[in-house]
């Protein structure tokens, strides 16, 4: 860090530094950038991440972040409580609300089991799963957790755990993505593409 | 924005997309990060963005952004006050006294000059560098402006302005970037370093 620069700068520099994907070069960059912005610009983001936990709690039914509990998801209009779609991360609940073409409900996990970094179910919100499709009135759960080796472990002890239960499961498609080209995919996808296909 | 995600986190999800290289995936990524962070972790940042510039003043000699004025390389010790290097903006600053070997002063012009922009040198801090030389006791002037249209033409301005001044006016050199690859290089930087070639 260099030395010469105002504390000020250098503490903020040092801040941006330890946010995930922001090296040293982004973080001075980003550091000049604000000190050149209007203080109508910088002060509502140094507002923002300060009350950044205020009024967010997580919804007891779902686990997703919210305002209320339960959720505006777990009790909005139009949405069919019948179905429930199990992620393992928030950003996972966003990117599907994304498509506006899910309608159900979501559970999310917080994590993968992941053993090597002591991960098991208990670190994630599993008994809470399993005890809200215990209470009934769900039909079908689509296990959507990621398509790599914790995710698909993850996927593997609920649908395990569910077997005798009268639930639908599910697991999302893997295949090709969308716009993606097949001669660049690698074998596993391509097993999966091939064993999901679909009638045309 | 997703909706149903609680205002605090949509406030700094929009805050940070506002940042130059912050997309809306990375904004997201970031804002989910921080409320998943201990508080140790996310007061500082806000603070640190609050309180960005206090404390920050220009230093009215060389203009890079200092805490005292003249700032604390102006009146360094062990700094020849001969040598004077106008660089564009105070990051060009930080990457020259990073490599520990200049030992000179500076000139932040804060810009260059872009007739397309309206950036003239009434928009930079060239009256306050040729008043600076005007007064006398400096030797050499490097032109570390960047390579860039806009740097040339900059360092083609003040030394046609300094033309008639007894002061040494030099350029650091363009060429191949070490560890650059000859076989990558355009056309015009080849040019350039050849012609500054050195003897071996």
């Amino acid at each position: 860090m260099s030395h010469f620069l105002p504390k000020s700068i250098r503490d903020l520099i040092e801040e941006f530094s330890k946010l995930p994907g922001v090296g040293p070069k982004s973080a001075q960059r980003l550091a000049i950038h604000l000190l050149h912005s209007p203080d109508s610009r910088v002060e509502p983001l140094g507002r923002a991440v300060l009350g950044l936990k205020d009024n967010v709690i997580f919804c007891e039914t779902c686990w997703n972040i919210a305002e209320n509990n339960p959720c505006i998801i777990c009790c909005g209009e139009g949405r069919n409580s019948e179905i429930i779609c199990v992620v393992e991360e928030i950003l996972d609940v966003v990117a599907l609300e994304k498509t506006r073409e899910y309608r159900g409900l979501y559970h999310v996990l917080h994590g993968a089991l992941s053993p090597i970094d002591g991960v098991g179910p208990d670190q994630l919100k599993m008994t809470e799963l399993f005890e809200r499709i215990g209470k009934g009135g769900v039909e079908e759960l689509i296990l959507a957790t990621n398509p790599s080796l914790e995710g698909e472990a993850t996927a593997l002890y609920i649908q395990k755990h569910l077997i005798d239960s009268p639930v639908k499961i599910t697991r999302i498609a893997r295949g090709l993505p969308v716009g993606g080209d097949l001669e660049y995919a690698d074998s596993v996808t391509l097993s999966r593409a091939m064993a999901g296909r679909s009638e045309f």
